[in-house]
């Protein structure tokens, strides 16, 4: 059996208005095949950044040739342009704003969509997910190639404010990526750059807390305990057992958080 | 390929609860094939004309047969009706308390739903989403003629809350239909009714401020600035560059708005 | 036409993360056919009760050979086992933590899982919604027969919150089991254990409050007013109409509640 296309959606449109839906519309009546999954409508409204590290913690997970709908779009309507992005077998469509940074691998093929034949006409000013984004996503899975939709670009937008930085010998400055639901600070720090957390001492420096201990999972540390952990992406988190490491520290997406290893 | 049915689902149930889980075990049950897409679940409690706002605004975007299930229904269990509408080669299953007040074109076609081997048994007097409108939007997905459901009728509830009184010579009074995720408001003056707008001047008043520009994409304004805008859906709006107007004009769902035309 | 295997989701990790996402990713790569159906990601972190009520009150609306995948799991990553119950027809994967236990009917056959294949490789100490639930899920709606993944056992985690306990002739002591999105309060009085209520009279004492009033909708009560109805899954909740029952008493999830027969 033939296995159906994925379009998979991210974006700040949050799930209260028609937005979403008027989108899947769309998309199903281009393409009618298609499997469309939410990853998620809760990136906070136009935080660019929020949405580059849902989609690059997610994308990994979905077969070859998943599309990935990014739209966390504060230019909507300006001349920043829509793009196509091949990285890894997967396709990504989205604004060149950098959403994509945390996707892109190096070797990534990105497009300039210019090809208002798969837009849906006319094209609004304000709702590009709906009259850009979401029919490029369909046409492509419906089977139109990637050439089509525009020429290749190599100016594109990358930010890189998921690296940490050195700062001395011994330091690094970092900051929270992400907190999730459970209030769980996802740090820029990963294991694979820094594997030396895992075997010998360090410090993680975060609000006003030293952190110095590394456990493998949430069970080892007290309820309320303060410690880091590499969680399921190979970031360090600093979690509290069954309770919110953010509100207990008082952080917030984007806090800095200093790493020195010894 | 045969095209899959799609049913949309728009509920004022939220995601937190069974509810909308449970409505799409009932539909998968009777039409296995049925693709089914929420619109949205956060329709505020009971709130008819946010439920008949959100609907109006995605439907149109759906392929022809789509089966719309709406369900804002604070009469549950009371003797108020299921209604079965076609509109626009598309298919609508609400309860008759004027919920689809704005996709009803004129032309519509309205069935009383009577036909209660359709229904799941025993049906609840609290829970008719699951009960009576996903089987019978199921049943219609699996190919169920619309006259087997009930007799046409005529004297079905519309909601006129949406569009502007005039009010003077050069004034229209109007209000704020709907405030998305954004805090953009969205009003009920529309610019096919209102052309005016976009080539001479005017004012919009809402809250205390006066406004007189009309901009075409969010980036015209100054960050926090407020302005019109046509929105995606034709409607005028009051927005703010990357901030909530909603929260700056201190403005509600259902605050007046003031237009004229000079 | 075959029927697409069904998988459904609930847990605790909310929709604002990836989390959700990706466990979709991770079922359609070896399950591509399978429809998955969202139940609730808003259990209250770590609420094993809250998430056994709602699982136990959607899983009887889905057809058989439904798969029930149930994540909600403060035990993550410690040595509490993953099992696969069959119950009535349909399949669940959980934690062996007592989330399962209002499904449970007596005749369920419990495995504990263990068969690593089935498993994604390397298994995270944090996220086994990932790497394990959502995976032997996927390759049981593929057709691997429940037996290949892990042994029966019979000492699995069973709870006994949701049962009223007799504390004297006419009296019993209950809880409020739920609260839902309108503030409708669920008992754990069932109508089928209590018929008395329907015909006779009874007391009802939640927060400050004695009920005496069973209506049978909501719109038999007076705005505001509070009043007992069985609910659409046979409690007696506590309701307001078009108001919410909660915040008029003050009461959460776990509040106590006395039934008195007379």
């Amino acid at each position: 059996m033939r296995r159906p296309p994925i379009i998979t959606l991210t974006t700040d449109f949050g799930t209260s208005d028609h937005y979403v839906g008027t989108m899947k519309g769309v998309i199903l009546g281009i393409a009618p095949q298609a499997r469309i999954v939410d990853i998620s409508h809760e990136v906070r409204p136009y935080q660019i950044p929020e949405g580059a590290y849902v989609i690059a913690r997610a994308c990994g997970y979905f077969p070859p040739k998943t599309i990935h709908v990014v739209v966390v779009d504060p230019g909507v309507g300006s001349a920043r342009r829509p793009i196509l992005a091949e990285v890894g077998g997967q396709r990504y469509v989205a604004p060149d704003n950098g959403v994509l940074s945390m996707v892109f691998d190096g070797a990534e093929k990105v497009r300039h969509v210019t090809a208002e034949r798969y837009f849906l006409q006319p094209v609004s000013h304000t709702f590009h997910g709906r009259d850009v984004f979401s029919p490029v996503a369909a046409h492509l899975a419906a089977g139109v190639p990637a050439a089509r939709f525009g020429k290749r670009i190599a100016d594109y937008a990358r930010l890189d404010f998921f690296h940490p930085t050195r700062t001395g010998k011994r330091f690094w400055t970092g900051l929270v990526l992400h907190i999730d639901r459970f209030g769980n600070m996802i740090t820029n720090f990963h294991i694979d750059e820094f594997p030396h957390v895992a075997t010998r001492p360090f410090e993680l420096n975060i609000g006003l807390r030293r952190l110095t201990r590394l456990v493998s999972n949430f069970s080892e540390a007290q309820a309320g305990e303060l410690v880091a952990i590499v969680g399921s992406s190979g970031y360090m988190e600093v979690v509290a057992n069954q309770a919110s490491a953010a509100k207990l520290l008082g952080c917030e997406i984007g806090s800095p958080a200093e790493l020195v290893l010894y």
